[in-house]
């Protein structure tokens, strides 16, 4: 039985600890705080797995010259409000926070603009740049294409991405945040449910026999995890990767899963500002309206708050900066070694 | 037991047929025309339900003031390539291809552009206008809200709109076109499924009790159809939704569903122009690269092919095109006596 006990980090040490790893592993001082800085928050809002849990891979990329710390990214082409960048292979958190910092100004100046970024690395949380954007007053549309890790519609072998799509705009003081990859379940939920010995809630993909299932193991084995909507996120994979490669000019899902391991992504990022599209407390009245009719809705479990996306986070946020970042032992050991 | 028999019908026929009950119900002849071609097309690519099936309803919406036919969009803001329009309440289809040749201008001039139409009406098939941008050239993703059709996730009253997203691209001398709405199956595909005494092919919704079913019938009565990727596809019909509202300034869907009928709907359209952001023929590799990898999929079942977004309407195209287009009897019956 693995270990499974967790303790409490606070995000200053959290925070801390990372920026320390990262000078040591060549990043300048402004850019360990802010890589540092978007760990420690993607793990405040309770994304673990693209956290806390994943900082040890991040840094064993940079040892191995997947991820290179110097680099930024460097415009190739630009277009009124389109441009196109390359990432260098640079850290992907720190290259897509430049680039959503890009788009925002894009969009200011032109109404809607479009970063589309080549040769970057895994931004980690897609929603990251949707806070980014929505909390400084901006709409935000994004999405990256990543390894091939489930099968193109009535296929059985690997080629479609995970190719996270987010969707934020600002709602109050906070924001409103879809973050959804094209898997029903990522190969990270799946390993935790077999570990914990649970089912899949709904059916996560296919047995060997082409069977639906919801036993994680099961779909594991048979690398047959299942798109959304079946057919429909196969489908919408497929437009993603094809929209990443060809705006930025990049990488596409078939030829990054040819590497040794996950690296030289193409991203896209677009804004558009709505603080002049009309009175700002009507915009704010009009979101309202929407999300107390949404609220409004009648559970098919009383006990259970129908939530907004974006909406759980708030309350995971504020735990976790009270009391700390519950983090498992077993990493945070690993951590402290590196 | 329903009359299902089918005639066939010319493209031209059809067309002409449409056009002369437009000009009758107060179309211009250009726009009788126009919307004519719309719905043939529509008929001819195979999508019946947003073509021939649909088309005695939109003349009934127009005879009920519903859609006024002499309405055209005018433009309500202006922000480089971001403008508003109002669609006025006219046809929904005309103002749709207004919205697709102003974002198409928008993005020739600003390399990105968004319009965003208020009032406006059914687009009825939403690839209609991914095929129009992508055969111009340009990389198209557009989305329009609708009424509401399905339950937040973990709720039983319909609060959701159907909300179809499109993602459009050129490839070769066609293109790839995804059009995709937020529910696993349409209202019509069930109302199809019940008549031929079929069940759906994966779970489509819930019953009454809660649980997950196949059953068309028993989805019709508890209305309680599955959003694609159950809690991710009802997040993004409400992302779409409220971006749809706070962009163009009109209605949401929980303002739509209190109508009568559904119409004042909103949408947004936005293009990107690929021609300037690198060589064509090395733009159109790319994108053939893509498809070549994907056709190399393993099928689950060899004697189906693996197809793209928009690949199969190609050759139902062709048939029609030749043979004519097969529409039920009793529709073409109804539409002789418009």
């Amino acid at each position: 039985m693995p270990d499974t006990s967790f303790i409490l980090i606070s995000p200053q040490q959290m925070q801390e600890r990372f920026a320390s790893i990262l000078l040591n592993a060549g990043f300048t001082k402004e850019q360990a705080n802010q890589c540092a800085s978007i760990f420690t928050a993607n793990s405040v809002d309770g994304i673990y797995t693209h956290g806390v849990n994943r900082f040890p891979r991040f840094v064993q990329y940079i040892k191995d010259g997947y991820v290179l710390p110097g680099a930024v990214p460097t415009l190739t082409n630009k277009l009124g409000g389109m441009e196109q960048w390359d990432g260098n292979l640079g850290p992907g958190p720190l290259n897509a926070v430049h680039a959503t910092e890009t788009v925002m100004r894009l969009a200011q100046q032109y109404g809607i603009g479009c970063v589309a970024l080549a040769n970057t690395n895994h931004w980690m949380r897609g929603g990251t740049y949707g806070w980014q954007a929505a909390k400084a007053g901006l709409v935000f549309i994004g999405f990256t294409n990543t390894t091939a890790i489930m099968p193109a519609w009535g296929a059985i072998d690997p080629r479609l991405g995970n190719n996270p799509l987010v969707i934020a705009l600002p709602y109050q003081d906070e924001a409103i945040v879809l973050d959804m990859a094209m898997s029903q379940f990522s190969y990270g939920a799946m390993e935790l449910a077999v570990l914990k010995n649970e089912s899949l809630r709904v059916y996560g993909g296919y047995n060997k026999s082409g069977e639906l299932t919801n036993d994680p193991a099961t779909i594991l084995e048979s690398k047959r995890p299942l798109p959304v909507g079946y057919w429909k996120g196969a489908g919408l994979s497929l437009l993603l990767d094809i929209l990443a490669t060809v705006l930025s000019g990049g990488l596409s899902v078939h030829q990054i899963t040819k590497k040794d391991v996950e690296h030289g992504l193409s991203q896209v990022f677009i804004a558009i500002d709505i603080s002049k599209l009309g009175n700002h407390s009507l915009i704010t009245k009009t979101v309202e309206n929407i999300i107390a009719d949404y609220h409004q809705s009648v559970g098919a479990d009383a006990s259970k708050k129908i939530v907004y996306p974006g909406e759980g986070v708030l309350q995971t946020r504020k735990n976790n900066l009270a009391n700390g970042i519950p983090v498992l032992k077993k990493v945070w050991d690993e951590i402290l070694v590196l």
